[in-house]
């Protein structure tokens, strides 16, 4: 990674270049600015050359096709709030904002779609949205802060994704500049469209390697009436893990299906939260749907989760007592902080029906190399957060990291599982690429970044890597 | 397209060595077997060279490596159902058929997913996922015969799309032969993933010019209880676009929700049907619920679609009511032949609030040129069928032909519309894919093409036009 600060030659070049051609308000270059783009939720630092702050698409071309001619590395950014390193300028160059690309510009109910810029904040484009009854189902954890663009580039999700599917699921089309500066649409405004290859999914959670998207066609849904909560406690994952399966299996899922382990549980516990002493695994359910219908649905769920023997189970109703239910979910990244100062959060997925395997496993791995591993998540998509706690001070606690993080993939992946189900891989997991993907798939993929980006200056030092781990044996 | 039936020599010289390699009866060389894979839904005809039935992975990987080495056309097929030619070995050389890779791998109910070969029929594989309680909902009005090879490699429909998505929705991942003959697998068996770029999405809907799919992970959903029918009729097309627009802005779309413009209506009214002689357009609605929901369902739908002045409307709540309102739609087919021996049936789609301006374009380019023009397709997301009725022996009428699609793809493009809904482009609608697509998109598909089939062996003349139609002014 530049973490040095030393400008590359290039990049000076082209950076005096934009100033000229764009205004030097749209380009900083003195390093108390360019502080404030070399971080993300990471904690990864990688200071820029310099920033340009796009705030019309012939800005990003402009910047596009100098950076290609010149060679100089292009890192894409929206609000930075990523989970893998994808904002960050791990190999120099300069960083592209697009947060002042910003606008909603068209709000279409009939035709159930939105049309905006990518540096729209999804909790500001969700209360747009609302008026209309309408919304636009990605829901990060972050969608306070989280912008559109970060969303499409990395195919974000959320707990709303066991119902509604993630990013990929809810675009019609985009608009892109291309590496060499040229713009391309792609997609539709209609609901249904085969004409050609499916560029748009190939664009989305392509992580700012293929090109830089600069407009997107949203598709909508209407928005579900009413909200309740329902909060499940289990003696065993096993059980809670049955219980996900079952509800997977029958009918429309709830609008999110969140799970804790055990060792999320005494966090709360030690918060002072009321939780029976012998529970092990907490689902947390969101019933969403309309006022006539959501009491069936949670009696329909209700008949599924005692089956499998809860040792609670609470119906939140009242909006205060839901929030106070889902504080527990939100409670829990400070409560680790109390741990450790570090967390490396790991966002992996497995097949439903290999949740118990996964959790028991993690819990070897924890003992195996002495480092605390908690974990919560998207149960209904087998999406688990992995949060291994470390001290970044204690050298002898961080040499255990690189083995079990080994450790953690190559258990998801003898599990069918996947290395990311919704952060992406960026820089953080890129070393690991290879470990999920067949040699056949991994070589065209860097094919098609080099089709997409013959001068490699998308986003470069992601995805993929020049020194893959071996895989364990 | 070769219709001469005169084999090149490089086929010859691959299908003796297929001969020697996979076995004689796996390789057909005579012209009264190859008539049979020379046709499809489309009334075209070419006969290829040869035809593999291949039945193994080995086979495929052996054919498409020679072949490749050969430089001789491969035409991926399976049931030969589709609409667009995309079956056709329209440049002759080999059809590759995969009906013989026709098994069901596994049924997972805990992870809600089927692995399935390609030669798999779509109704098949329906009728063993059932004794699940699940199913895959695309669902074309071909499904009794058109497999899960095909399925994919168009991205199909149907009906059911307009409540649960296309083929891309519901697909997991795939293992595909490369033009060279190596396996590559894409995907994963969990319901999230975002490692790397989307191989899948971008394969699916390619029309076999990228590769040959040999197995796939689909994608399942409970299948709901109970399916009522409702059949409604408006005195205009305007009324009924917006009961469609007005039902997709309002809580979960139906399982189906099918248009038929006046048309049809008058076709079957000659068929002894009961239309009221003022309806202009009709609504079919499906209604696929729980048990205790599916009458509030039907009530809150209801409510919708008297706000627009409806003449009739029919809930059908017996099998044998909704199977007698489901038989207009199914009538119509065969009653297009009654007014024309062959019909020319495009799928555009348009934003559901253009219906009305599509509808009455096609009313005036139909008196234009004067060819029949009758519609009728899936309105919930503005898919409709345009059937151009014609005599092929009628060679007056048969030369209007050329100006009537023009028309049309100009009418649908300036809708903001897609040349196809469902049906792919193929080897029918290749000339106008520039109509739709912008040129630096195009000129990205073609290199993305020459990126996966450097000897340009897989589905040769589809998608890509050697001579693609000036635009309309």
């Amino acid at each position: 990674m530049n973490t040095k600060g030393a400008p590359h030659s290039g990049s000076m070049a082209v950076l005096t270049a934009l100033q000229a051609r764009l205004g030097a308000h749209k380009v900083l270059r003195d390093g108390a600015h360019l502080e404030s783009y070399a971080w993300d939720n990471t904690g990864l630092y990688a200071r820029p050359d310099g920033v340009v702050l796009a705030s019309t698409l012939h800005d990003v071309q402009t910047t596009l096709a100098l950076c290609h001619a010149h060679r100089v590395a292009v890192t894409p950014r929206t609000a930075g709030t990523g989970n893998v390193g994808g904002a960050l300028a791990v190999e120099g160059g300069i960083v592209l904002s697009l947060q002042r690309m910003n606008r909603i510009l068209e709000i279409n109910p009939a035709d159930r779609l939105v049309v905006v810029e990518p540096g729209v904040v999804n909790a500001d484009l969700q209360d747009q949205l609302s008026a209309h009854g309408l919304f636009w189902p990605p829901n990060p954890s972050s969608s306070k802060s989280c912008a559109i663009g970060g969303n499409l580039a990395m195919c974000a999700a959320g707990p709303n994704a066991v119902r509604y599917g993630v990013v990929r699921d809810w675009v019609l089309g985009l608009e892109l500049v291309t590496a060499e500066g040229k713009v391309m649409r792609t997609g539709s405004r209609c609901s249904k469209s085969v004409t050609g290859y499916d560029m748009t999914r190939l664009l989305v959670g392509s992580e700012g390697t293929l090109g830089v998207i600069t407009q997107a066609i949203l598709k909508l849904t209407p928005k579900p009436a009413v909200q309740l909560t329902m909060r499940v406690v289990y003696a065993s994952v096993t059980a809670a893990a049955q219980a996900v399966s079952a509800i997977m299996a029958a009918g429309v899922p709830p609008s999110a299906l969140e799970f804790m382990d055990s060792s999320c549980l005494g966090l709360l516990r030690q918060a002072g939260m009321a939780i029976p002493a012998q529970g092990a695994a907490l689902l947390l359910l969101e019933v969403a749907d309309e006022v006539t219908r959501v009491e069936g649905e949670v009696a329909r769920l209700q008949e599924i989760l005692q089956r499998y023997a809860p040792l609670e189970l609470v119906v939140a109703r009242q909006a205060a007592q839901a929030k106070a239910v889902w504080a527990a979910r939100y409670a829990l990244s400070p409560l680790l902080k109390n741990l450790a100062p570090k967390r490396v959060n790991e966002d992996v997925a497995v097949p439903v029906s290999r949740l118990p395997e996964l959790i028991e496993g993690l819990q070897r791995i924890a003992e195996r190399v002495d480092l605390p591993i908690v974990n919560f998540g998207h149960a209904g998509n087998g999406n688990i957060h992995v949060n291994l706690l470390v001290d970044p001070e204690d050298s002898v606690v961080m040499a255990r990291l690189p083995d079990a993080l080994d450790r953690v993939f190559d258990l998801v992946v003898k599990l069918d599982g996947t290395l990311s189900g919704e952060h992406g891989i960026g820089y953080q997991k890129r070393d690991y690429l290879g470990w999920e993907l067949d040699a056949e798939n991994l070589a065209m993929q860097r094919r098609l970044k080099a089709l997409f980006d013959p001068n490699g200056i998308l986003n470069p030092g992601k995805l993929f890597s020049p020194k893959p781990r071996a895989t364990l044996v």
